[in-house]
């Protein structure tokens, strides 16, 4: 049968991330591609014991569960989030399948095909399928490492009345960049007047690399118990793993349950065998000391990539520091194409994403991210001199 | 803020059945409303056992997986499928959040707003929602107990130029239905001729009550490797245990490439803990004696809620005896409307499923769904009295 597609699936671009995730499996790459938590730092057998009693339980552990997803995970949730300065009921939470279903529901639940939603340059990839399959339009902010700049945000609200800001104000992906305080309440106040919902999408708020350091979200700082227009997700697979795939959201009571009734018609619901789990994780594990070993590990290796990249003495490659999260952003060269770039370094043996499909709109092409949390020490070294022979070559031909 | 909502999510009625199963959580009411199987034949030793080599596999088993799904439980899917003459490669094959979301990928990729689909009359609640959620026009086919009536088909088929037909062709749900041979090569037929795919939704196909009797799939009988113009989807849920959300599509390659390209978008890959368990599970457990098993009891406690409506002696009440499957579907007197018996079955303790909201239009108000594999013995037998005493009631008023 000669099959038709819709449009929206027609025009979407497959994830460039996860496309170099399939083409280097099982093969001998180093990759700074995916964004892939570091592996010998999963709790595994914490896991597994919390596995063990969930089976303990009995069978109606197996059975179906409720959409929102399993209630006395959502309630100790809450009291993570309550930590943050979010303090929300668990029928302000639904529990999705990775944060990444959360922001489908989200642009399911409020968008329309042909609404505008307003994101950072460059955003999160994903989210831009996401968009791109509902048939939205994308409207990218002009961004620097503050975050977006508000003044912009403000002038494209105004022109294109958008339904939606989505945003990634804690070490975002890819640039690694933080947004400061002036910047968080600014976007806020903008949204508020012109009653623009934001999402915010926060995967990877917990992995910071200085323990003292508070990043206040938004949905916090807009100091409202509904959230005040600001719709939050998180996942456990930064912090758990991946795996598992389990993510939430939280924000307005109405907002939830219309997600619930979009999720009954996408999935019914997500593995309750995951989330029992990490309902069991919560109560016999210490995550919050989990992360902080995560956290030190990653600013680790973090550490570690800068000084491989100063080493080769480039005069044209930047990069600002990140504060946390998994990934470094680089600035190569003008002239230099990241995505011919990266065919050489896979000749090579060694991967990363080019910048370009970052971007909603005139892509930096001398652009790439690179992750610093899986491939580390000496593998992490080799991977650098690779990418760094990659570089010589094509900077030599200029 | 005040939140506005898409057209689609806000037209989009919440299902009855998760609605019944929340209002009944917890309470001491005995329900024939979900679709639940029954939980003391869930196989939670091998599936517990199947997890702990999971875990011994190492922390690998915690990462990021595939967005089309865990390669070796999709080369053993393929072989049970060669097994029911489905003859599929893996790339022909994605995993998904239970089989719910198959549908809703499939309509994702293959469909627009606007769009029509033709299903059976009645149909799968779950999919009329994700219809709806996507903007479809729903046409229901005049169907009985053998299937859609073929004449009626090609009629619409010309009618409507619809872009998918969905069916339940083997025990149906609500129905429990199963289609005629004549009847699923009459389909074929016409949709072969007019270009129009069909999606084949199987999750019950298994649990059949005569263990030699077979059931040939829409997507056998096409012939084709590719499927022929057929998508196919079935789950785990029905087979070892919903829990573990895992269903699949298979079918022609471009097709289930577009749908791992949207599945990208929707939640990156279903749970991997999940798949690898059910991987290790097939190697190390024999789920066709499982699942004859489960056929056997179903068969027994169907034959068990006949029995115990047929010593009601309502001359009025009306049912075809199932083949498989999870469901009676009862006609009811002709004046009852069965939402407002439901809510006085629930005030004497017991809920089924009115069968107005599996009819894509003009809703057959007297009808209801039974299932017969959550509840059985003794409080299938108080269940099926508190339902005869509703409906006691009500023709008494008569």
């Amino acid at each position: 049968m000669d099959y038709r597609f819709s449009g929206n699936v027609e025009r979407l671009q497959s994830s460039a991330v996860r496309d170099i995730l399939k083409l280097t499996q099982g093969k001998e790459i180093i990759s700074f591609a995916g964004g892939l938590p570091a592996e010998e730092l999963f709790p595994l057998e914490a896991v597994h014991e919390a596995v063990d009693r969930v089976f303990a339980a009995g069978k109606g552990a197996l059975q179906y569960g409720l959409t929102e997803g399993y209630l006395p995970l959502r309630e100790q949730l809450c009291a993570r989030m309550a930590q943050k300065g979010m303090t929300v009921e668990p029928d302000q939470m639904i529990m999705t399948t990775g944060s990444q279903q959360a922001i489908d529901l989200i642009v399911r639940v409020l968008l329309e095909p042909g609404d505008v939603v307003l994101v950072e340059n460059p955003t999160y990839l994903a989210s831009l399928q996401v968009f791109s399959l509902s048939g939205l339009r994308v409207v990218p902010v002009e961004s620097d490492h503050d975050g977006m700049i508000i003044s912009e945000a403000e002038r494209l609200v105004r022109e294109h009345k958008p339904r939606l800001v989505y945003v990634v104000p804690t070490f975002g992906n890819p640039t690694g960049r933080t947004w400061s305080l002036e910047r968080r309440k600014g976007l806020l106040d903008i949204c508020s007047r012109w009653g623009v919902p934001i999402l915010e999408d926060d995967p990877y708020g917990d992995i910071k690399f200085d323990a003292g350091a508070t990043y206040p979200t938004l949905f916090s700082l807009a100091g409202s118990a509904d959230g005040g227009g600001v719709l939050y997700t998180s996942t456990f697979s930064k912090t758990v793993a991946p795996a598992l795939r389990t993510g939430w959201a939280i924000g307005d009571r109405k907002v939830i349950r219309m997600m619930a009734k979009a999720k009954q018609a996408a999935d019914l619901h997500s593995s309750t065998l995951d989330q029992q789990t990490l309902d069991q994780l919560l109560r016999h594990f210490s995550l919050d000391v989990h992360i902080r070993k995560i956290g030190d590990a990653y600013g680790e290796r973090m550490r570690q990539m800068q000084a491989l990249l100063r080493q080769q003495g480039w005069e044209d490659v930047k990069w600002v520091q990140p504060e946390g999260g998994m990934f470094l952003w680089l600035e190569l060269p003008e002239a230099l194409d990241a995505e011919a770039l990266l065919r050489c370094a896979v000749s090579k043996g060694v991967a990363f994403v080019p910048g370009a499909s970052f971007f909603a709109a005139q892509p930096q092409r001398n652009t790439a991210r690179l992750n610093f949390t899986y491939t580390h020490g000496e593998r992490m070294a080799l991977g650098i001199s690779r990418f760094a022979e990659a570089i010589g070559e094509f900077t030599a031909r200029r």
